[in-house]
């Protein structure tokens, strides 16, 4: 397929430079290195240009070009992906949207803020914390990512079992198309029923319809207080277990994390930090934390979830006593992918079930391990069901290409499709996970996602070849 | 257009008549009378059959013989919309889902309800209450309307200002595609990033993607308490500000409802009902709701809304005091719609804009009244900015095919657009909203809207000529 695209020639990068700027195309090899991996196992693809365009404007110029002649165009945001999707694999030209980093607007008055693209989402979060406002949705990368990227992938992070996901707060989106037209997909409004809902698609399709240059997004009012504790299990199982019975009882914490034992400690070494007692009959803890505008009724809750959970066999419950152990806390979790990557675990699912099928899933994990060799350790948003598995084999660092590993990860989407979940809960499809898309869907599902794309690239030049393979 | 399609002939209705079974083709004049109208104006357009099928596999069959035939399918639930997206004004089938009305499962472990199309809002809310979960999303037909139809045009209600609105609850969809195939939309989870959102992309396409069959909805903790009140304001612009004052103070209400004085004469007197005092110097209400767990805070929110609204020149605010008096006020705000209709307010739009630019919205609305010569009565969820307008002109009861009022109407909408709003919060589109779609989309987002159509739909049988004109 990718003899079909053309290779960039001088007059393609004279043409980018007079249309951005000579200092912001790049063509030097540490940026071609730089561009050309992300944060997915351990892949590299370089690209053969680096473009950091300002405007939409300037994209869509940069678009007519490269939509004429047949080059690939692999927009990128901070380059946090798990899943491949900005990895520039047909080479062509690497789109970085660092420069289009301006919040645009908060609008006080009707809950909503405008921003551009390359704005890191902790930057968002806390610009409009100052004016008592929240937007929710966290990934654990929210300290470099791009909300760009976030609505790339329909991120989610720990908020999202109380708050929703990404997909949950857009309201409207400018984007350039393949064709260089500039877009509107919405409206700044709250509901909205006229036509097709471009908006919704455009969230999670990972770059392939259209570069996103600037959000509109609903914002809430700040929750003044949140109480957190930590529940020690001795049986995964039960830990799995006990989140959906939290829920059944009437419950919605505004974060429901399991970090398994072995998860625990490799970040708590990784980042110098005994906060958590880490116990011998430990097999995971849940992180629980309440939030809301009434402290009284936070540390009611506090209290009756912790009564419930003497059903099970658990170990002694840690309350984090102020702000400073709460920031220790989040910053274990937060950690851990970093930290069980550094010691190889390399290959990252990130599947999703509805959440009282976590324990089957967890064992079929373990056991998948156990047959195909493997280690594994768990963690992730059990209250969404989203269960981030982390696999270490080795000599096989990349699932990417790897037949062995392909088949292993072929049974666990198996499984999960059985469980009535999905392969991707928040990190996306990207390039790695294509070979499993047909475990997930019918023929007809992938016909019409393939229509979708040739609408919006009848060329296929805005990252192709991600999320599934394009047949016209 | 219409020349495009085949007529229906006897074999078409006995192949139909071996499908569903012979009791469940109509084609007397009474049935084609009533399948031919909605709630839509005063709009009547004939099928060539009506007929009930009970299953997808029914549906699919008889997809699949309109497909190669060229037969235009309108999918129908319960006939109340409010756009004409039910009305088969090119003839052909009209295929109602009023036989597919069980509810699958209420899985109690996953907060989750399967249901079949057919089945009436209400009935669905009162199934899951009774298992104390809550299905929020309560159009003013709640108690005639069909959850199907509600998927169709991405319905609201009152509750959509806290709790959002039916797409925020879809989590999966299995439909019927007009080549017959049947498809699950998604997965059974509450996040999702993979591959394109078809399940959003077909929540508000108003049946012309595909026949829904089977939903699957999210469901939350039913709140234990509720609390009610009723605000008279002396100036309908105030009651307007007052709206978005109160979310710019950090409350987030469960219902923010505005209803003119006129309105409310006339349900009051449609409904014979004396609840609320109309006093000679009241321009409109704020009928606000409070909901959680905790009376307590409820109570001391409500105290605070009031001193809130203070501010502003409003009458004695009352109090719902007990379940009775709530019911009262809410069987008046739910059917205003149908009260101001029986007095010749017959046209009606959707109109939603950012909140705070109600008072603009209202204003503009006004002074276009008096331009074009009509009576206007005002209500709907402010708290969305989704205001319903209702007009009434002598002599022209239908919007619809009338020139004087499609000039009136495309004015709104140019002044909706200019306040960041769009045509319709929850309506849809239908047949008598299309001419206004070029006020709000360029002409790529069409362009865009009818390849996603083609995509599913290539031969253009499936609800043809609703939302926007086909060309492929």
């Amino acid at each position: 397929m990718k003899s079909e695209y053309s290779k960039l020639n001088r007059q393609h990068l004279d043409d980018f430079k007079n249309i951005v700027g000579e200092q912001y195309v790049f063509a030097d090899e540490e940026s071609l290195n730089k561009y050309g991996q992300d944060q997915t196992e351990n892949l590299l693809y370089l690209p053969e240009v680096v473009i950091k365009p300002r405007t939409a404007e300037e994209i869509s110029a940069i678009m007519k070009i490269c939509d004429q002649d047949k080059i690939p165009v692999t927009p990128r945001g901070a380059g946090t992906g798990l899943s491949g999707g900005a990895l520039p694999h047909l080479g062509g030209v690497l789109l970085s949207t660092e420069r289009m980093n301006t919040i645009l607007h908060i609008d006080e008055r009707n809950l909503q803020v405008t921003t551009e693209p390359g704005v890191i989402t902790e930057v968002l979060m806390d610009a409009v914390k100052e004016k008592k406002l929240f937007y929710p949705p966290d990934p654990s990368s929210r300290g470099s990512c791009f909300i760009g990227g976030n609505i790339a992938e329909n991120s989610g992070g720990p908020k999202a079992v109380k708050y929703g996901v990404v997909k949950d707060y857009v309201l409207n989106l400018e984007m350039v198309l393949p064709s260089g037209e500039i877009i509107w997909t919405g409206a700044n409004v709250l509901k909205n029923s006229t036509g097709y809902n471009l908006t919704q698609l455009t969230v999670g399709s990972e770059g392939t319809l259209g570069i996103v240059t600037k959000i509109v997004l609903k914002l809430i009012p700040l929750p003044q207080f949140d109480l957190l504790m930590l529940v020690p299990f001795r049986n995964l199982d039960q830990a799995a277990e006990a989140v959906s019975a939290i829920f059944r009882a009437g419950f919605v914490p505004s974060a429901m994390e399991l970090v398994e034992i072995d998860a625990l400690k490799i970040v708590s070494k990784f980042v110098d930090s005994n906060a958590v007692p880490i116990t011998d009959d430990t097999a995971a803890h849940l992180i629980i934390e309440v939030d809301g505008n009434n402290l009284d009724v936070l540390m009611q809750d506090m209290e009756a979830i912790s009564n419930l959970l003497t059903q099970y066999d658990i170990g002694e419950i840690y309350f984090a006593e102020d702000a400073a152990q709460k920031a220790e806390l989040w910053k274990l979790r937060k950690r851990v992918a970093e930290a069980v990557k550094v010691v190889g675990y390399t290959i990252e699912e990130d599947t999703v079930v509805p959440r009282a099928e976590l324990p089957a899933l967890i064992k079929g994990v373990k056991s998948l391990g156990q047959k195909h060799q493997f280690e594994v350790v768990c963690y992730g948003h059990a209250g969404d069901g989203n269960l981030h598995i982390r696999i270490k084999k080795d000599g096989i660092p990349n699932s990417h290409g790897n037949k062995i590993m392909t088949e292993a990860l072929h049974e666990l989407f198996v499984l999960v499709k059985t469980l009535g979940g999905t392969i991707s809960g928040e990190h996306g499809i990207g390039l790695i996970q294509k070979p499993y898309m047909e475990v997930i869907f019918q023929e007809a599902n992938l016909r019409i996602m393939n229509g979708i794309k040739n609408t919006f690239d009848p060329n296929n030049i805005l990252n192709p070849g991600k999320i599934f393979d394009y047949n016209k």
